[in-house]
């Protein structure tokens, strides 16, 4: 067996279905993130269907490239899933019938009150000499291989499946694997352009050489990725990562609303909770997005109160006492309106704080003085109401969560001035 | 070369950053696609970073296994894009310099008055023999090459690039290799279950032995892909499936909503423009999903009035005129009180119609009488308010999506009934 070190992956993803436009691998997502966790890289993934030749065909390649291959899918009860059968052909091995593993099974159908399908014995039968990896959510059971120089593991297509068994019955036997120590951290921002982070970070790179930082960037929020590893010891990747990541929250300061992988609604929704404060929302463009995003958080229904969709401009008037004049002086999208939402629905909720948003979500309804992006968001608190001008790009989609998500980072930073001493 | 008949076909994405978790490859789903378009399967999906070693063995292999190679990714400026240097070495050939390649890339560049930087010389580089791909949308042109008994297509790996060059470029020379004639259509299905709906087509199999059914479901949505192909026309696969489809539509009756790949929210929104109907909404557990959906709809703003998230009950009745006692006697979560809002949001926005939700979205919030996932919808029109119980599984997601599309159903099913004669 090679050493640990020079271990190659390769992730086989069986199935025919993923060779159809409508279906995707995410398995693999999954598996490299804790693949990564153990210092192993995949250096392969491969996606195969189900017949006989392509799949045998696959297995010997990855066999021939990669040191560790780790298959998923194949291993149902169907005449389509062969994954079992054609490995052992590859490596010319017998399958072998295990009573114990058909008692498992038929076991798992009884306590359903259900007779095992003939079908579902050939689950039971097992590569000569393997591991046997038990499937607590399925019927399928996994093997572990270990042939010439290779490890070969064999786990089930679906996602529960696949990944309480690789948890419970993986991981641990992995650990022999182990070819460095990792620890990571993301920071997530808001507020701050990609370009503008980059400067930022700029002379920080040269300073921490051993921790790998990475950008996510979508519309509206940036996420930093920080990873180190260390040969010696978990400390010493965390201990890279942490200063690292102390660093960043130096020099982004605000910018970054979370350390901890949460999403903005969920910061915001901590801070009310905390506060015993409450919100209202007055929502036009975005139609509703803002009050689903914040209702995602179990637990919103103690700070959220109401909120109000005031597509039209009579709804604005009539739910959120916002003038007909001031409408027709400056138009439903214009900081006035956006101001007078915010605090009309903050009044007529009795919220600590009311949010609004109106703008142009597009394709249609832009004009050269109001483009399709331009959105206003404003805050209402006790003392004041603030209007931010925003102009977004993308489609509709993107503009409605750029809009959002300014709206809770204009309360998040309104909450966190008055946090401070 | 091989006959266009016996063409297997490997899908080769190449780029680091697709084996770390946070991205995947999507380019395969639209090349796949377009490929059975033409009759052609796709049998392999590599995946493979910008290492040489492991790119030189990935096109080995492929080309190995396949006789097209459609690779997408790595041909970039910068020195990890190396797809072409690699090709070029694996098929033994030369890479040469095009001027007449510098002078569009450099144009480009001007064009945004910017000067071209010398790391873009590179893309001015094809394989010698090789039939070079305009690309309309970026600097790195795409290449088409015929190597033994193989083609090879290296396309850019942004998604814009890479479809556009598809379509423009590559498409019409595939015309040659078109094996068949394939029609598509998508039935779209609310209010029905994927067992119900096995149930009703199981008769319908044997009489469409040409035509390929795939159900894919997701809870509230199931949608059913019909395909045909025919080796002589394209009339005669459309013919096939158009027949299908008349018959799967009469079995499934009103439980269709759409055959023109419509969501939901946009077939209602349709109907509604016809009719200068209008809606408004009362949400509870959805907290505004459902408003989110109208919204998406372009043009939902001549139809959307308002919406009203009553959270608390204290919104419920300030907003939506739902009696504190009809709360207190039945909970926030019942039939009357679903009912009243409803009602209260019609009358309040002058609506033709008015849909209500009120549920319990979890993970907390249940009780063994009211149990998570226990949704009342409504919807209130000029001579009565309809209400539906429903019990729906899954996560908080899971739940609000189905609550949004059983309110939804509610409404189409009724327009439905208007519009019979």
């Amino acid at each position: 067996m090679k050493p640990a070190r020079d271990r190659k992956v390769e992730i086989l993803a069986v199935g025919s279905e993923m060779l159809t436009p409508h279906f995707q691998d995410t398995n693999s997502l999954y598996l490299t993130k804790r693949l990564n966790d153990l210092g192993l890289d995949v250096h392969f993934k491969t996606i195969v269907g189900d017949h006989w030749d392509d799949l045998s065909l696959a297995f010997k390649q990855a066999l021939d490239r990669a040191d560790l291959v780790i298959a998923t899918g194949g291993l149902g009860p169907t005449k389509d899933d062969r994954t079992r059968e054609v490995l052992a052909s590859v490596l010319e091995q017998e399958l072998v019938f295990r009573d114990d593993l058909l008692k498992t099974i038929e076991k798992r159908f009884a306590r359903r009150r259900m007779k095992m399908p003939e079908v579902n014995k050939k689950q039971a039968y097992v590569i000569e000499g393997s591991v046997v990896l038990e499937n607590k959510k399925g019927t399928a059971p996994g093997l572990w291989l270990e042939a010439d120089s290779n490890i070969v593991l064999l786990l089930p297509g679906p996602p529960y499946e696949m990944e309480h068994m690789f948890e419970n019955y993986v991981w641990p036997r992995m650990q022999a694997f182990k070819k460095k120590y990792v620890h990571r951290r993301v920071i997530k921002t808001a507020g701050l352009t990609e370009s503008r982070i980059e400067t930022l970070l700029m002379n920080l790179y040269p300073k921490i050489p051993d921790v790998q930082l990475t950008t996510l960037a979508r519309p509206g929020q940036i996420a930093i990725h920080l990873k180190s590893t260390s040969d010696k010891s978990l400390l010493q990747a965390t201990q890279k990562v942490e200063q690292a990541s102390k660093l960043v929250c130096d020099i982004l300061k605000e910018g970054v609303f979370s350390t901890e992988g949460e999403e903005l609604e969920e910061v915001v929704g901590k801070y009310l909770q905390k506060r015993r404060q409450t919100l209202a929302l007055a929502e036009s463009c975005t139609g509703g997005f803002l009050g689903h995003r914040i209702t995602n958080v179990p637990g919103s229904s103690s700070y959220f109160l109401q909120g109000v969709l005031a597509y039209s401009n009579q709804a604005k008037t009539d739910l959120l006492d916002v003038s007909s004049e001031t409408i027709e002086k400056f138009g439903a999208v214009s900081p006035q309106v956006a101001k007078a939402m915010a605090a009309g629905i903050r009044k007529r909720a009795k919220a600590t704080f009311g949010l609004s948003i109106t703008g142009i979500a597009g394709p249609d309804g832009g004009t050269t003085e109001k483009p399709v992006g331009l959105v206003y968001t404003a805050l209402g608190h006790n003392q004041d109401v603030l209007v931010k001008k925003n102009l977004f790009l993308g489609d509709r989609n993107a503009i409605k969560f750029q809009a959002s998500q300014k709206a809770l980072d204009m309360l998040r930073r309104h909450l966190l001035g008055k946090s401070k001493p």
